[in-house]
């Protein structure tokens, strides 16, 4: 099933309640929530605090994406404040099989990101274990970047390995998706489509969210 | 002049502008941000992205207070997203001139911020080159805590210390500023009074800033 | 030829040169100690000095598995300290080859530890020099941990790949192993068996090792 | 009250109850651990595992000396393993008033560290809040180095700001304490007495202990 | 085209212009320059001050090999300084495809390096964008140490890939490449040829380079 | 006795025994290197390898600035490569007494830095045991910055109490010292004056030496 993750990070921060609400209106189904470190990634967003007062303002479920070293650190923290699932990066967790646990075992489904030059190959080990993978199409740390193409390839690898190994996981594309890249990344093979700018970039969340969804499930319709 | 100071760590992030001006109404003149990486602090919370939005919506300037490891790498990106006041931390600076003279170059005023350990006397050499000194009356990293006393005998000896070098810098406190608290910290000299859950804690910002407000100035008008 | 481990960390320290003899009596053929920093992992164990004591004690080997940031740093202290072989994490080792060659200059056999989300592939190049490889089948830092079944199928590529290649290094096991998972693990092809709790956790060192060790012994053969 | 805290980084690791009931019958009344992770010293030694280990063989107090980056990580863990007073260093603590409240958070006695190149001053505002002050005399790492003689000095010190201030926090020394050296250390004004390599070195525990003792009162009774 | 490139690391720092001039003379045509930070490799060797400086006593291109943490920061002091081609490690780069793009944003030819113990696999996402791959042959840190030869199959490796992909990136090698090694070297598939003592180790650089230089093309010739 | 210290980072590497031939013509007696890593400073200049080249060219005593973290790891490869004196930041040395024992043992002779923020007073326990202390009159990581004027106070401060403690340490300085600033700092106390561009910076490198000098000297003569 396609689904739209409407990203808060390139919303109007002052006005997130009603940005989320925007969002889901337009047929938003998970709000992805961008956590950077300042130290994994050369930018600093937001943290628990911030998804404690949102939880209160929507029944959608967060994704909550950590760009962010030593992730084990806050996995009981985002919990608490109310995230549901959870995404961490290979290229942080020298101990990405107990990160993903960790995650499992705070209530939260687990994901796990590869950065644009990561392979594939390196998390075939968890594969089994994640509820979701999540393909980075630009470089992570700030929005409004431009999708890098190759990444199309790695989505229709996953797609393969998923069929060839019997799993479930689901394919997650965060970066440049937008109008343009959208049917692309669909017909490639992933089903949880983030989108920042896309959505909020305009001033008109509502109509840009179903417009984006529209496309994805036509394309989809086609593949 | 006593400043009120509301720290929108306490406040619904969800609906930031709101709150921030019920607390502009209720004579908060200048907003206070606490911004954590999760590194220096156990806690995580917002950064510039957040910043650049607020901006939009209010004219008071921002006190930005840098509770990172190597702040100097944020500098420039909190500036541009419209921050007015930076204050960083004599534990995170091991070249702390060089940091407060960075803010200085991007238009900001510069602040020292002192941990409830750290004694007056290690910042004597900066006192001439600060817009104000930050002391913690608490432990950074989480809102709600209690206020340490002796917090009062720093703020008494800065005050001394101003007097005796003919300086000019202003006297800031954050941690526990309450009702019960204020008047103390007035008596004992500061003048830039933080104020977090006693603002925003209760759902009447603009009625509590007013307040404490009030008793701030009953206090100096005392003293 | 199969060997059991037995792992200190789930001894009584208080009374390690004991333990350790009981251990041999059951039939224990080198001694397995976990060194942690409280970096690499969350916990913190022992160091050099415990291996100088121990050394004086025993005759057995020593391997010394280190889960620690930069171990090259502590090559030299252990193997002063009479450690005999040595084995450093893929994850923590940027300059692995490196680390597996001080360890041969310092005398001591090298071995890789790869950890439970870390395909074999990635060992690859080092197979050619290393002494054995250890095969992580729980997440380092703490005793009694279950046993992850997929571990299984690392050990099995792991022995294909020796046999294709026509290496001799040995395939050690640590995390779980005991009598209701050692026959699984020896006849996937480790023959090198850690066990700490499964060896000293119910107080009867000699009998459970050999009990463990039966246990191995008849897998192999059956194999 | 002039004590003495037999530190076991000197003793037989692979016996340490015996050790430790031989510094006890000795004499000796605290037991001082030093625990050491290879980052903020260069060597590594042992953690909470033998703590809890030991905790059985002996009622004692534990006195743990943290020579590790980020010590609060670890305070819950010793805490639970059983540790009594937890010592942490002015040099590794960014916010040492929460160190030390965490410390007593936890049920321990809290204790300031100052390496030999730390001035007395700098801990000024802790001293209301500790149970000790713990003087190094010697550069911590390592067991078995010598007095550094101008430590008397900062003891000397310690006891005047004790008397001015009023308060009641004890004074340690460790590194080089010795027949030599422990008259000299008592008379400057040192009641918790350090000794690893003169109690644990020459193989009698007992007698070298109670010499210690012996002649540390004789300073004491003539001061 | 085989390329000889002498690398400085080796030469007489106090007289580098001559010995750059040298190694011209001797059909050098890029000047490799080995940065160390000290902290990914256990030695510290130069930086942008120095490239400066060289920059203005020749119009050879230069091949930067960054041997740091974090990259990222020197990408413009470099490129300001006159670099001319820059190569990072996969090992040092969680955002290796930021990395290399950077580069490219600044002007500059990128590449990536390889360790020893690092399999030419994992970095397949990035071949399409990098203008050289360097695979080291010895572990990066020093002059003067002996070649690794399971590097030859790395170098074929990428040979193939290269046609296989129908891409075209250039095969540099670096460490322990001299008159004994260089043949095969160049027979097993590179074209950028990093000598450092075999250039610079015995005083006579023009002719050393002459010579290697020589050995090499008849190697390709007889390819 | 005033001595001046020309520093290489100004100088021409590319050129450098000519720089300092014609530097020590000029009347400079040691030279002055700054070993930068890009760790504790934001710029990178040079480690051993460059102070091990220059030795062969010059007689005269090397002072190694180190601005790095963990300046104790290098301390042996600088005494290898030839330096003389060595200075380390009380801001960057947790165990500032241990890296300046260590420095003493391998035959060189300590200092201690402290940056424009840093009193004087945190430094009082080592003063007995250094051979220089160094104010940095700008925060260190660039040549060609701008002389701090209140380094004169902590100039005159350290000079006092050299003089109340019956100490024979030198003073230091480094940063901006130039034709303009070179008699204040002479007057204010300090007799090693480390100058940068206003040596190297013309292009006549004796000529200017010889009148900084002279300027010192002149300043020196009328104190």
């Amino acid at each position: 099933m396609i689904e739209l993750l409407p990203s808060i990070l390139a919303s109007d921060f002052a006005r997130l309640a009603d940005e989320v609400h925007a969002a889901e209106a337009g047929g938003g189904t998970v709000i992805h929530v961008d956590v950077m470190d300042g130290h994994f990634v050369p930018n600093l967003t937001l943290g628990p605090p911030l998804v404690k007062s949102l939880r209160k303002h929507t029944k959608l479920p967060f994704d909550v994406h950590m760009m962010v070293e030593r992730p084990d650190d806050f996995v009981a923290a985002f919990a608490e404040a109310g995230a549901n699932w959870m995404s961490v990066h290979y290229e942080a967790c020298p101990h990405l099989h107990r990160s993903l646990s960790l995650i499992r075992e705070h209530g939260m489904e687990p994901g796990v990101v590869i950065n644009p030059a990561t392979p594939v190959e390196v998390i075939l080990p968890v594969l089994p274990m994640v509820h979701h993978v999540l393909v980075m199409s630009v470089n992570p740390g700030f929005g409004g970047q431009k999708f890098i193409p190759f990444s199309l390839d790695k989505i229709r690898r996953l797609k393969e390995l998923r069929q060839e190994l019997g799993l479930t996981f689901r394919i997650e594309v965060d970066g440049g998706v937008d109008a343009e890249t959208i049917a692309s990344v669909v017909t490639a093979g992933a089903d949880l489509l983030v989108a920042g700018s896309a959505v909020f970039g305009g001033g008109h969340a509502e109509q840009q969210a179903r417009l984006l969804l529209e496309l994805a499930r036509k394309a989809a319709a086609a593949a």
